[in-house]
């Protein structure tokens, strides 16, 4: 398999680069382009009121004709929940596992968009699908989520492996061992590139296997009396699969609860990755079992405030109450962020009575990505000529490279990239210079890429200290205050225990509006509301250190013009 | 020392339970009344804008003759930061170890209060003062901060054993370990209630001692060629006698960098806390030395945004430049909900070619606060027929509440209070019934409890969505439309590309203003204002799935009448 000397290759991530989310990478030729994962990204504390972020597309949607296929890892939202927003624009063929498909299937069904006119192609581990100038094979992982992938894309360059989030886990609950011999053949044949998971480069030794959890699952079902609730993510049905386990030997019936969980749940079932189905039983059963011999199997590991635990600790769930006697085993790590919730959440659960086991107390979770020692198994049997981390913020690239680096790739075969940058290889060469579009498109609502930093930057703005808006009605032809001003605030004080600064900051208005060219023939609205935004903005900042956002509105008539405040759209 | 059958006490937490922050206790008898601590809280992320919170203090002002004296625990800000507060409305002397009471001192001066009218009585260890019905003993302890103290309070019904924050440390750097066999000793005289540090309490184990940190900073000055950046808390004065310790081994100076640094090391070094002081030099020498020959201490360590750690990350320190080679030790845990910030600033310490080695990656900080087994011990050795977790979230107190009573405390001798919950005594009874005021004061800017719940809903209202103002002026006597109606709106979208909606926003409100009651002879502008506002509310969230807060203004003139918009005050 020796490179064309003549082909170039072009690999180009658009996300999953310097942070951990949206993955999206492209792998270019001059004729042909694949796509490997389209995921979405958690919004980030500086960006209220936005629902999920994804990748800059346009790269992809200027290059729809060139593109043979996306090829999906595994079913995380952060490698496939950016698909519904790529398939409004472009249609091809999706490449996957079958519980990843499955998950895709639920999405896009969720969305309300059509599945009948997509195209999707279930892959086993092993197998191949060439598509244009690219030949790719799914290798077995093991990951947090079944029917995980590593992909080996044979190009006109050189081999690529990517490994997509993995772990080694010797005794997985659903499945094999990941394919280790596999990965050394490739290595043995010559792989060009690795591009491999950098999650938890910065933690030393071995993940422990999925395995484990199920023991301690087991001892605290052997001494627990009352009701278990397990809070673990969705997606991780190994882990569900474990409870179920767990649940059969003490003799316990499950209870599936939270939208996500349910919906994943059954694609599970449907697609056969749940065994000892008997034990499940709905919802609404539940008053027919002592707790004794219930497990509500649960979504809110991460505090978020609508999941169904966090609505249970704040007795907002509508057929779950905690009481004093339940267990609450929170089965899963905070991911970054999420601290201060989850804290609150286990502290309200508590109060009501419950028990909380969480990480913290008993080895209740093990992460799904591969640490510094399995990191290096791979780069001992893949022995790649280029290596790329991948999937990590900047810290866990860095790191992930100098281990690299300890196990003797040169240097200057080490890449780190940034989303949108392109590593272009030409026969023996490599270059790394150009960058094609690529960045944040913010979700809010209905809103794709319609929140930008303009409007971040006002919803920060009036988060910190609130807004006044000070509204007047002007004579346009003599400039004389007709009415107002009007004072509006809000976020700022509270406005009835606030009356004198109300009234100084009407005064303020009132006297800047006088101010400056005002009785002159030229009507500069603009000029005039920068005076009174300066003047209201240093009276409000003398008088309480604060920085209102200041909106003065002048309503200017006469003659029945009726003017549109333009100026206002202007900023 | 047995108890006077007829004399009550009242124990009374007003800050510090079922939260980590803003420390406050009383302790009262008819006659005389004591505070323990004053501290400050972070403000919560459902907080923005706020720049502290204290404790409500009415119970304090409204007892102002009663009280005897304040004693403080240590200098920390959740156990010193209020008092500028409580001082601007009470005046009584304040008890406290040396460190305490220097930054005691320097935080008034800061507040630009001034301190020679207030009385500071500084304690030794094993001192104890007669106050009113108490006497109070300062007892050593060990704490991530010198100088701090556990608190025997003799009470008219028996011993109080308070320990303030904690840890058992055999090997401090600054002085002795905590004093065990004086906590032992009131154990075998009879101590009647323990209020002890919960804060580690789902901590299995020991906590380490601060000088194992040592030998990680041994480790790694040995190793590094460039300049070594530690970031740590200002207050934890041994922290940098031990990185000042290393620098003399390795023949570095130091710098030490950030305000709150410099401000504590300052009275750190006037209170002879920090020996070998002269290889301390100032940061305008930095360059007459080689990166090799210099350490710099420096604040930041919570990646807090105005820090100098974080402006070196971002480039905007005036002084210190991050280069290739420089080492950065992150030398502190993240506090909850500060771990996005860290990581982020670690990113861009990384970015600028910094090694940057934090708690994940070596032995680098050990907490200040006992864990299980240290809890153990003090409940062993004290023996309190009565006991009162404190420090902690509702989750910890439960922990350690849990603790006692598995080493023999009766349950219903153990008592979770909450904020303002009286746990009083008499002769041998105990209730707990009572309630007094007690709750948040937020501070923001100048502005100490005029942030309230309806400011800060409106605040993350704003947030979320932003808002669209719509403004009209209206004719009085006819109703007709004069001038408007004007969209404003900040935070929503961006407006100079959502023409259509905005065109439709004004287009929705005035259908709204000509619907209804409009024409009639009543002018009921906030009914009106409620039918602009749903409409517009509606048409927006149809369109976009958001809900921005939306401000409708209705200016009437007529007859030069001048009409306040009052309505806008009434919510």
């Amino acid at each position: 398999m020796l490179p064309n000397r003549n082909r170039k290759l072009r690999v180009i991530p658009l996300g999953g680069i310097r942070e951990i989310g949206k993955n999206l990478t492209v792998f270019e030729t001059d004729s042909d382009m694949i796509i490997v994962d389209c995921g979405v990204a958690f919004p980030d504390l500086d960006m209220p009121g936005v629902d999920a972020v994804i990748p800059d597309m346009t790269y992809l949607t200027e290059n729809k004709q060139k593109i043979r296929g996306l090829f999906l890892t595994h079913g995380h939202e952060d490698h496939i929940g950016a698909i519904p927003y790529l398939f409004k624009e472009i249609n091809v063929p999706i490449y996957g596992t079958k519980f990843t498909l499955g998950l895709v299937e639920k999405k896009l069904e969720e969305e309300g968009m059509s599945t009948s006119g997509i195209e999707m192609i279930e892959m086993h581990y092993g197998e191949m699908v060439i598509k244009g100038d690219f030949c790719v094979e799914f290798i077995r992982t093991n990951h947090s989520i079944v029917d995980s992938a590593a992909l080996a894309i044979i190009t006109p360059c050189g081999i690529i492996l990517h490994t997509g989030d993995f772990k080694v886990d010797y005794t997985p609950i659903e499945g094999q061992p990941i394919d280790l011999m596999r990965m050394a053949e490739l290595g043995e044949k010559g792989v060009l590139l690795l591009m491999s998971d950098s999650t938890n480069a910065e933690h030393r030794g071995f993940t422990m296997s999925e395995r484990t959890v199920g023991r301690t699952f087991e001892e605290i079902f052997a001494r627990t009396k009352g009701r278990i609730i397990v809070a673990t993510f969705s997606s991780n049905v190994s882990r569900v699969q474990q409870i179920i386990n767990t649940a059969v030997k003490f003799g316990r019936k499950c209870v599936i609860c939270g939208r996500s969980m349910v919906n994943v749940i059954d694609v599970a079932i449907e697609k056969g990755y749940i065994t000892d189905t008997d034990v499940l039983i709905d919802l609404e059963e539940i008053d027919n079992y002592p707790p004794e011999e219930l497990v509500i199997i649960t979504t809110g590991s991460q505090g978020e405030p609508l999941s169904a635990l966090t609505r249970m600790a704040v007795a907002t769930h509508r057929q779950i109450d905690i009481v004093p006697g339940d267990t609450v085993i929170i089965s899963a790590s905070p991911i970054p962020g999420n601290e201060k919730p989850i804290a609150r959440m286990i502290d309200e659960l508590c109060k009501r009575g419950a028990t909380v086991i969480h990480k913290s107390l008993a080895e209740v979770h093990v992460s799904g990505h591969a640490c510094e020692e399995e990191l290096k198994l791979i780069q001992t049997i893949v022995k790649p000529k280029f290596f790329c981390p991948v999937h990590g913020e900047y810290r866990h690239l860095m790191r992930h490279k100098n281990i690299a680096v300890e196990l003797g790739i040169p240097e200057e075969n080490c890449f780190i990239l940034e989303n949108g940058r392109v590593l272009e290889f030409e026969g023996e060469s490599v270059r790394c210079d150009e960058m094609v579009q690529a960045g944040n498109v913010l979700i809010d609502g209905l809103g794709v890429g319609d929140v930008g930093s303009i409007v971040l930057r006002d919803r920060k703005h009036l988060a910190e200290d609130g807004l006044i808006a000070v509204v007047m009605t002007v004579d346009s032809r003599t400039g004389a205050l007709m009415a107002g001003p009007d004072v509006i605030s809000r976020g700022f004080v509270y406005m009835r225990e606030s009356e004198d600064i109300i009234e100084h900051i009407k005064e303020t208005a009132r006297d800047a509006l006088s101010r400056g060219d005002i009785y002159g023939g030229k009507r500069d609205w603009a000029y005039k509301k920068t005076v009174i935004r300066d003047a209201i903005h240093d009276y409000v900042y003398e008088q309480t250190k604060r920085n209102p956002m200041v909106l003065p509105v002048i309503m200017d008539i006469a003659l029945g013009e009726n003017q549109n405040n333009q100026a206002d759209l202007e900023e």
